[in-house]
C-alpha cells in the first residue's frame, strides 16, 4: 500500500523520520536543525571548508591565498531591541560578521547588505543604521559592493562578507592537538546591555595569529565559552581542561555568566606547546591575552564537560 | 546657536537635507532610497562594477575571468504568501538570485542561505523549503557552503551567491550603443499567480550570450520591462524605440501588463547591428527570442519614454 507523501494519518503509520519532521523548530534547537538540514550537502573541489567552520573557505591559486565567504543576520527582538539606537544596530550587524572573519584570521574585503525594513521607518533612522556599518567598514578598509532592500514588519539586516588570506592559510576550528594551550582574548560575560553593541571585532589579533602561524585552531565566542569551546574541541577531536580561576571575567561577572552569557566576540584559540612562549613574548596588542586551559586526548571518561552550561539557541 | 542633532523643532529651522531625512521610506521609494544610501560608497581597484549592476563584479587574475557576488531576499507577504507551498518558496528564493547571475552571463558556483523563521514552524516545512532550493541548485551544479538561522515572526530567506565567468567577460548593463537591437527572451506579463514561483532562470541563455559576445548589455526583467528597460538605457546612455506590437505576451495578457507586471525573470539585451543575424541563426535554445526595438542616441526630446508605466516598488 502506498503511503501518503504528506502524512496526515495517525502517527503509528509513520517512520521515525516522518515523526521527527512533525517537530517544530523550538523542539529541535538550532544546532540540531542545521545538522539535519545540511547533512547531505556536498562540496566541490574548490571548497576547502564549508559548513563546519566560521566561514566557507575557497582555494585560491597557488601563492594567492584563500577566499572566505560569510553570511550573518541580526533581527529586532533577538540581537537588538526597538530602543537600540540605529547607529548601533547597523554597527552590530557588520561587527558580528567581521568577528567570524577574525576567527579565521582573514582580511575582510567586500560586503553586501540585505535590509528588511518597514515602509514607515524614516530615512533618517536608516541613514544612521548605514552610518554605523560604514564607520566600522572604513576602519577595516572594507567596501560595500551592493545590497537588497525588502519591506517587512520587523527590522532585519543580513550581511554577506567576502574576505581574503593573501599568502597565508586561514585558521580552522579543527587544528587543536592534545597538549595545546587554550588562550582567550579580552574579558568574558556581561555583554548585555551594552558591550554586545559596541565590541571591536578582533580582526587585527586574528590576522596576526594566522600570519604568524601561532594559532592551530580558532573560533570566536558568540554563543558563550562553554558552547564554543565544546565546538572547537569536537571539531579537533580533543578534550579539554579549563582552569576556571583563570577565565578572565568582566567586573562583577560570575563564572557561570562568563561561561554562558555569549555575545563576547572574543577569540578562543589553541597554541602548540612549542609556540606558547613566542606568543606571550611577541603579543603586540593592548587586548588582554589569557591562558585558560589545555587540550587533552579525546577520552569521554576523563574529559571535563561543560554540558551543564548552555549557549544561546535561536529556536529553543 | 547650535542646532539639535536629532531635529525636533519647527521645520523652518531645518536644512533641506534634514527635512528630507524626516521622510518615511514609503514617501521616498526604493530606487531613490538606494541612491541616497549608497551615493557616497567608494570602491577599490579589485571591483570592476558594483552598485549599478545586477551583481558586483571582481577582477580576477589575467585569463582567470571574473568573480561575481549577489545578495537577494524573499519575504512572506511580498514574494510569496502564507499559502505558498514551502518547496516553491525555497525554489523562488534561489531562482531570483540565479536570475541576476544569468543577466551577466555568469556561472553560479556557491550559495549561502540566511533563514529567518518562526520557532513554531515545523521541521517538515523547512525541509521542503530547502528541498526547493537544493533541487534547483543541483540542476545548475551550485553548492551550498554555509548559512545562518535566526528566529523571526515572518519567514524571510536571503541568498548570497558567488558566481564566475571563466575566460570571458560578464555582460554589464551599460554597454548598449545607438543602433543596437533590443531582444527579449520568453513571454512577458501575467507572472502571478504561478509563473513567478516556477520560472526557470535564464542561466544557459545568459551564459551563451556572454561566451559568444553577442549581448553588449543585459538585464533580467524583475520589476517589469518598462522599469528595467529604462534602467538599461540610462546605464548605457541611450534612448530606445519599442515596437509595442512585437512585445511577446503570455496568453490573455494586455500590453500594459506585459510592460509592468514584473517578476518575468526573462533576459533583455542589446545586440550590435553586425551580430543580429548571427544571433538569430545560431540561437540554440527552445526559449522564445524576440526583437522588440532599437537603441537610439540619447535625446530627451525625441526619445520614447515609459514613464507612464510603473514597476514594483517595495516601499511605495
Amino acid at each position: 500500500m502506498s503511503r501518503p507523501r504528506y502524512p496526515d494519518g495517525p502517527s503509528h503509520n509513520w517512520t521515525l523520520e516522518e515523526q521527527y519532521a512533525r517537530c517544530r523548530l523550538h523542539e529541535i534547537g538550532e544546532k540540531r536543525l542545521i545538522q539535519i538540514l545540511t547533512r547531505h550537502w556536498k562540496q566541490d573541489r574548490g571548497v576547502l571548508r564549508a559548513l563546519e567552520e566560521d566561514c566557507a573557505v575557497f582555494r585560491g591559486l597557488p601563492d594567492q591565498g584563500f577566499w572566505l565567504l560569510k553570511i550573518e543576520s541580526v533581527v529586532e527582538g533577538v540581537h537588538f531591541t526597538k530602543g537600540t539606537p540605529f547607529f548601533l544596530v547597523g554597527r552590530k550587524a557588520l561587527a558580528r560578521a567581521l568577528s567570524d572573519l577574525a576567527a579565521m584570521g582573514a582580511i575582510p574585503r567586500y560586503a553586501m547588505v540585505a535590509l528588511a525594513a518597514s515602509p514607515r521607518l524614516s530615512l533618517f533612522a536608516l541613514q544612521r543604521l548605514y552610518e554605523g556599518m560604514e564607520r566600522l567598514a572604513k576602519a577595516y578598509r572594507l567596501f560595500f559592493v551592493g545590497g537588497e532592500t525588502v519591506r517587512s514588519d520587523a527590522l532585519l539586516i543580513t550581511v554577506s562578507l567576502l574576505g581574503h588570506t593573501p599568502g597565508y592559510r586561514p585558521v580552522l576550528r579543527c587544528g587543536a592537538r592534545p597538549g595545546d594551550s587554550l588562550f582567550v582574548t579580552g574579558e568574558l560575560g556581561g555583554s548585555f546591555p551594552t558591550k554586545h553593541l559596541v565590541f571591536e571585532p578582533r580582526l587585527r589579533e586574528g590576522q596576526w595569529l594566522a600570519q604568524n602561524r601561532l594559532a592551530r585552531a580558532m573560533i570566536d565566542l558568540s554563543d558563550g565559552l562553554a558552547s564554543d569551546l565544546s565546538q572547537l574541541a569536537r571539531a579537533s577531536g580533543v578534550s579539554f581542561e579549563l582552569d576556571f580561576s583563570k577565565i578572565p571575567r568582566r567586573p562583577g561577572i560570575s563564572l557561570s555568566q562568563a561561561l554562558q552569557d555569549g555575545e563576547d566576540y572574543e577569540l578562543l584559540f589553541a597554541v602548540a606547546p612549542a609556540k606558547v612562549s613566542q606568543l606571550q613574548k611577541q603579543w603586540p596588542f593592548r587586548t588582554k591575552l589569557t591562558c585558560i586551559g589545555l587540550c587533552h586526548p579525546a577520552d569521554p571518561k576523563a574529559s571535563q564537560t561543560l554540558d551543564a552550561f548552555h549557549g544561546f539557541d535561536h529556536f529553543a
